[in-house]
């Protein structure tokens, strides 16, 4: 018989019933029915009920070992009594008797239990992990987690990708980002940066030729501690393809994601086709770049309401009158709603520093639908029906209002949207509404400096063809603001789940590019010396996008925080509590990579 | 019509005779039959010979183009004139009749060219690395490694492993090499290492009950650059098992590695059952601890022939008398070398720092057989019989000596066996000859300090039971030096493929194999105090290897260098040429990790 097992724990059946089996793992829970201990021992497969009493010659032994206690056990496998069989477990018809126990690794006293389910301080869950991670949901996650990854891949390499490794020793990255820098010992004063996204290899590999990339990649950055994000690395699906069009990329990711959202969505629906939403669209019908499409409210844009001359409304008069805008969110059915729903709606946009936000209730009375709320009176029976059309709402409906500059005016609205969607409870949450944002505006208006930036990725392509956009006027702003990259984003639920872009692949148009966000050539070489000098020498059209695994499993595990679904996270703190880093180093190490420290005054 | 393809370069046979096709790729190579274009146009997927005569509209541009051009075409698909087939290439029945083209991505002059297999400095292709890999061979390589990494990672899964990703921003691991350091900007002072391995991650991924893990890890070891190894980072296979011995790691992953082999071994041979070799019979037998078995020879020990009293060549008499030892190493057939065969490994020998290698060369004199040579006449000839018999030669061969101190004696005479191996060219190369060597020591003297030192891994487990090592007495120094570990190799052609052992998961015992090595708890606790708290907890017994896909993959590349098999190398001074890493940083990003530069004097 095998050293430790002939069975996992997981593996006995009815018809294993009469043999002698031999199980190791921990002891999940002992119970003491007088003078009967029952054992539930637990491996990575599942769990088997063993049972001991002072008939057993390892009666003894069973009585001094305790919960997390390694142990091998043989026994015999009998059914369980009439009665005590448990159909919740795979192995709950039988239960082992034990005739023989081997202690293999005992356990002191547990700073945390790993059998119920009770809360613990997340910095006692960091440092003894390994405890954690023996808790149900959190094995299942990290489990789920390697599934979905596998899956992710499997589907990739069916869609005719190749997996490549990028280097992780390397140059910086233009992502924006902080850097987390290695300092060279060979080369004193010099640094290698970990990647904060493999943007450059990957443009690198379609120049190389080699057509179709993936990678499941980790990525570093040295960013401040955020709820969404953990500290240091995270990983992504980064994908890149030669040869093709943002419609190829569309017509190859949508079926890899959505497919894996099926499999692991435990029925719960996901979005068929991804409808394709232009950003100027996304921002005027839901005020988001992200919407949550499981919200079926679509603001609506009613200053031609307001501008009209039998409104007599100033305050949203004005606004139009100084370029900006109105827009009205639905609220369907609100009139039904107590006073205080507008009164905390008003007050919650306050706190995001609005005036407030402007209603009228609709109701009918005797066969009319009037219109009810504070600024009703200003508005008239004929624009009332204008923007009950506009709005898309009717009798029982209330609608609220957010004017003011268009970005400003568009972002209350939508966070209004998401309000007005929860408090109304009107969207069905269980499900995975998927879009893809399309038609990013290129360039932005860079208020501080006064001039023109790029809005997302520098190595997006312009939306244009080659010989209009080189003969582009640097000068004309309003022209360029104007111009939209093949630029996009997949969201779900609310979220950004993936980013990409059809990049520039011409090093005249790139040029061309930099020059009109301000930067010369020479700053294109020193930034982007690698790429720039790779366009050169003969690059295909290409393009891609990278999806946030994390994001993507934590939404599959209907975790809240990215510490349930990650194996050894750090803690908010960047600190790694299970095995203590950072750490100090010695005089030696620093001497050797040519640094001293440089710490601030206590 | 796709925007940029209807085929790839390597899809059209003669069954697409007469329809119209579209293919981008770049221009492989031109050549002008008097006035007749043929373009070979390359893709990842293959080669297509295309076709342009004056009579086609796109014959201007066509004109233009040179070498590594990206380039659309349209044209018809047609079969090549009878005689001008290429049966070679997969679309070597047709040619494409060029209508129509468009240049998608024009190249400069090249540093290097693509097609054709000239040899280029590295530097050139490093910084190339894009028009490098265009190439058929490194493009091939770096596909083949792919493949290797996908059939590991399919044959891990189907052997019930799991894939997990640990930690890359992590605390110093305790392998032995120097670490990479990256200062914390939060934590000032302080810095994360790279890991050298996730050695104590798996572990404790073992004790966080997940049975069988593995994962396709990056490595980093700030080492000195070798020729067999690239600076940075490198790639393991990484494994580990709950619940096992040291046969179940061999059962499992002995197919995993022989089967990848046999794979994309493109027919060579593989060892079908790896043999497996203690240490101390590898160190007799070959004089190494990787022995490359392709070799037949196999070094036999001698002492006693060199010790009997009718000997009387008393350099080697005195090396036994004063414990050493002399190793024989047959030379099968040397006598039929002439003189320079003897004196050239003589003089090798005295590079290797040794007085020289004695030898004798036996050969048949009328139905006798006499030992020749500067020592024969010091061995009588019942000695010599002796000697064949133990050395395993016979008349017409030749028989070396290496004498000495018996690790120093072992060490030569393993060297010896590979010279005289290469120079009567005894081995067939065309095979990969894999063996597990097992049984370690656990511990060696150190002779420097004078004290009792770990072998190999601190975190192997001895092979002995539990209380008898408890029980060990530090102070029995010969007892102790004689213990053997469940830590094993395995070797392939004279290379280590993978390392690994039974760990130590008892802290009890983890104390005790510090104790003996002179380390207190405490040192135990600063060195490994994570992984020793985790065994306080319920561990399980467990084990592992790592296996480096590095090798694996230069082995089956047939490749000499890593460089070859590699997608962005640095070079031997540890610098990307491609993208410029390391670099130097800004003032404002040292101040943020809290450290200065302090450079050495110019």
């Amino acid at each position: 018989m095998h050293r430790y097992r002939s069975h996992t724990c997981g593996a006995l059946r009815e018809s294993d019933v009469g043999q002698v089996a031999r199980l190791s793992g921990w002891v999940h829970r002992i119970r003491d029915h007088g003078g009967v201990l029952f054992i539930d021992l637990r491996d990575h497969y599942g769990i088997t009920q063993c049972v001991v009493d002072p008939d057993s010659a390892a009666f003894g032994l069973a009585e001094t070992v305790r919960s997390e206690w390694v142990v091998r056990i043989d026994g015999k496998v009998r059914k369980r009594p009439a009665g005590t069989e448990n159909p919740d477990l795979p192995t709950g018809m039988v239960e082992v008797y034990i005739t023989d126990m081997e202690v293999l690794g005992p356990a002191e006293e547990l700073p945390m239990p790993v059998f119920g389910d009770q809360e613990y301080p997340e910095e006692t869950r960091l440092k003894y992990r390994y405890l954690d991670l023996r808790r149900e949901r959190l094995h299942n996650n990290i489990m789920k987690r390697g599934a979905i990854i596998d899956a992710l891949r499997r589907r990739m390499k069916e869609s005719g990708f190749f997996e490549f490794t990028t280097p992780i020793l390397t140059a910086s990255s233009p992502e924006g980002a902080r850097d987390f820098l290695v300092p060279s010992r060979i080369h004193p004063g010099r640094f290698y940066a970990l990647p904060q996204a493999p943007q450059q290899y990957k443009q690198l590999i379609m120049i190389s030729g080699f057509d179709r990339y993936f990678q499941i990649a980790p990525c570093f950055r040295d960013e401040d501690p955020r709820a969404d994000r953990l500290p240091g690395e995270f990983y992504q699906l980064d994908v890149e393809m030669s040869f093709v069009t943002q419609e190829d990329v569309f017509r190859t990711m949508e079926p890899v994601i959505r497919d894996t959202f099926k499999e692991f969505a435990d029925g719960k629906p996901v979005t068929e086709v991804f409808p394709r939403i232009p950003y100027a669209e996304a921002m005027l019908k839901y005020g988001s770049d992200k919407p949550d499409l499981r919200n079926p409210l679509v603001i609506a844009d009613v200053s031609e309401v307001f501008a009209r001359e039998d409104v007599t409304f100033n305050a949203f008069k004005n606004v139009i009158k100084s370029g900006g805008v109105v827009r009205a969110v639905p609220a369907p059915g609100a009139a039904a709603q107590p006073r205080s729903f507008f009164d905390k709606l008003n007050e919650w946009a306050r706190s995001e520093g609005a005036p407030g936000l402007g209603y009228v209730v609709f109701e009918e009375e005797g066969g009319q639908v009037t219109g009810k709320g504070p600024i009703a009176k200003f508005i008239p029976e004929a624009a009332q029906a204008a923007l009950r059309e506009a709005a898309g709402v009717k009798a029982g409906d209330a609608v609220f209002f957010s004017a003011g500059v268009e970005d400003k005016a568009a972002a209350l609205a939508g966070k209004a949207r998401v309000r007005i969607g929860d408090e109304l409870s009107l969207s069905d949450k269980d499900q995975f509404a998927f879009a893809w944002i399309t038609d990013f505006p290129q360039y932005e208006w860079n208020e501080d400096e006064k001039k023109i930036d790029f809005s997302h990725n520098p190595f997006s392509m312009a939306n244009m063809d080659h010989d209009a956009f080189m003969a582009l006027d640097p000068s004309d702003k309003e022209r360029i603001l104007g111009i939209t990259a093949l630029q996009y984003d997949m969201v779900c639920n609310g979220y950004e789940m993936a980013s990409g872009s059809i990049r520039n692949h011409r090093p005249d148009r790139m040029v061309k590019a930099f020059e009109i966000a301000g930067y010369g050539e020479k700053e294109v070489m020193e930034r982007f010396g690698g790429m720039y000098r790779a366009f050169q020498y003969g690059a295909p059209p290409h393009g891609g996008m990278a999806a946030g695994i994390d994001r993507i499993v934590m939404l599959l595990c209907g975790a809240q925080n990215l510490r349930e679904i990650t194996l050894f996270p750090m803690n908010q703190r960047a600190e790694d509590l299970l095995l203590g880093a950072p750490t100090e180093v010695t005089a030696k190490q620093l001497r050797e990579l040519h640094i001293r420290l440089n710490l601030p005054e206590k």
